[in-house]
């Protein structure tokens, strides 16, 4: 099933440049593993912000919540979840 | 280019129910339609409430506002917009 | 999978008191039949309001908001959805 | 009487990990305990949030209140109090 | 037990001015009944608004909620419950 | 005349214990005083937060933030008032 | 004393022009009136909206809400409320 | 021209005295000369708040934002601005 | 001086098309009167909504004001201001 | 195209002013040699805060985004984005 979720990233200002760079590779790597398996099936950043717009295809809401809390950025996102299913209008196979 | 829309419809509870039909019907069509083309790529159903996620791709904004503005139900939507970009981490091409 | 809900009704002042009246008793109807079957498992009151929380078992998102949209009374409620799922400091078996 | 709490938590970026975890372990016990004495009678994550949604049931606000302040994690919690009561369409007996 | 209860009242524009009447002398004589049984223990107007802050003393949400829903004016009025409880630093007997 | 007023108190996180206890005390003493004396009329806790809903009765503005301005708290806490001022269904003498 | 008053008009799209033009005739009458005999201080547009910006100089709250209860646009007004008091830094004598 | 504004101070809880009493002192000063010389013409304190609301008359936003920017508490207030005019219901000359 | 001014319209759904279209033939017709003039300097469309972005070239408050009042549109707009001064980071000369 | 956006910058109270002044100068490079090659079109300061209005022309939200996240003041600042488009009253030729 499909999850929507906005995840706005706020670093502390005094996180060294260093430990902020590990948890953004970190962070990354997590990411497109996630995508490569299919469950983080888009991922889109929202112009101008530090912040991005996520498709999660996931079997149930323990295993979203399972995969955002072990996100390396998941004590500094704001997020925010949203389920969605399959409107009558679309003809995307893929839009379930 | 993409853009992220979501749209909550608030029809008047006085409308007549053949009015608020044959608007459903035409906004369905013209939906399709615009999926078949590919402008409107993606739409989901928020989950319990009468309100959509959809991922536009147009070539710039006037042409989103062009779109948007002749759907049916477009006098009975509170619509908003955000600009979307390729995410660094994504690895789907047409993740744009 | 479980399903927080807050349902807010606001029925229009001009909505005569027996249309009323037959929305709420066939909104009764149903929501003790989706009790009975197990998927509307818990229904509360909010003190002082026309409205209430609401625990839902459903398959899905789409389960879920094929339920809330059939109610007789959704055209006429702010509803609110959150994604639940088991604590790991909950000791109740039923608290999945 | 039971009352609905949503809890947010917040701890400091900076607190160090020994102490989070002492505090957290100290959290579960609590919240353990006040589940086997029938205080704390539901507790489910709200999926993808540092949050939960509650249901307390004690003899008074007072009750509520001394329960909840003395959580080893209040200091680091926002809480949202509702006060439930029977809904009159509900047909489960522990729904009081 | 104490509840504070913010009432802020809405008429249509187009109530008829005889049927506004009628609901305010019902609400004002319900108001002095229960103040008069020690339900409604503080009434106070918000100054420049049609609003008022109340302090209810009842045994339970439930009877809280029998209350508020049966005033005349409840179809007309946003309501927000906050339970309290006694303060640690309070003097005064009846600050229960 | 009477001022209705809602603290929150936010209390930063690293502050030590010995000098969040010694401003309590203070805070407290206070209070009681100013309960004495006729100024602070009603303090009750809000149910599970650090905030309080307290009543004054002052002779103007001026000497309603003489008080609060004086409280060893008052750096630390969000403050909201409203005026409050005779409703005309009070049958209650002191809810001048 | 004195008290902070924004009032925003929200007419009825549906008022008759004439009804809407005998409620500002009367509005505007009473607010010289009261200008006149010192209780209306100060009386300023918002630029760009149908709002104001007052200070009103009366002796209580009860005052203040007797005065603006009895507005002719009164039931179409949002009013917020703020009241003041002398700042230590002011040197102007009517800034009481 | 008229600006009405309303300015809330939010000094960090770890700013020495010293340098907070230093910075108050020249604020001060700074709004006694800006009164002295018919730019702030008035300054209220809002009751139970660290805050305030001034009228300011300046040639124009960008002298309103000249005399803002300098002033010594400037870094640490929330400020809200907004433009005034003449009211078509005033009688006093100097509500301009 | 400039004034960045943000219109958001409401029409009433209720609202005939032909009194709908008069009313945005004569507000088109104003608007490029105030173009042509000078005092509408910009005119963005935001996309996706029945809203604009204008900047407003006046010589005071009362002068925006009275321009913005007499839009045919004025009483079905949701109008905020914001008064703007020359950026020190400007090179544009006309970005006054 | 068109992007509307407004940036408010918060500044760490403890960043020393030696880097907050590096900052700004690199900031104010940055903004008039995008203002020189076309890129930032109009960029104008907020009357009273620490923020401004500017416009955008790219070719694209990645173009945007990429300027807006290279901004020496970028993890400071909170950014609202709006695409624009032409506005069917405009008669400016530049209000693309």
């Amino acid at each position: 099933m499909l999850f929507h979720v906005q995840m706005t990233v706020r670093l502390p200002h005094d996180m060294p440049a260093d430990v902020a760079d590990e948890l953004k590779a970190r962070e990354k790597a997590m990411a497109q593993s996630l995508q490569r398996d299919g469950t983080w099936r888009h991922l889109w950043r929202i112009a101008g912000r530090y912040a991005n717009v996520s498709i999660f295809d996931v079997d149930s809401p323990a295993a979203l919540h399972d995969v955002l809390s072990r996100l390396p950025l998941f004590p500094y996102m704001d997020i925010e979840v949203q389920a969605l299913c399959r409107h009558a209008s679309s003809i995307h196979d893929d839009d379930r």
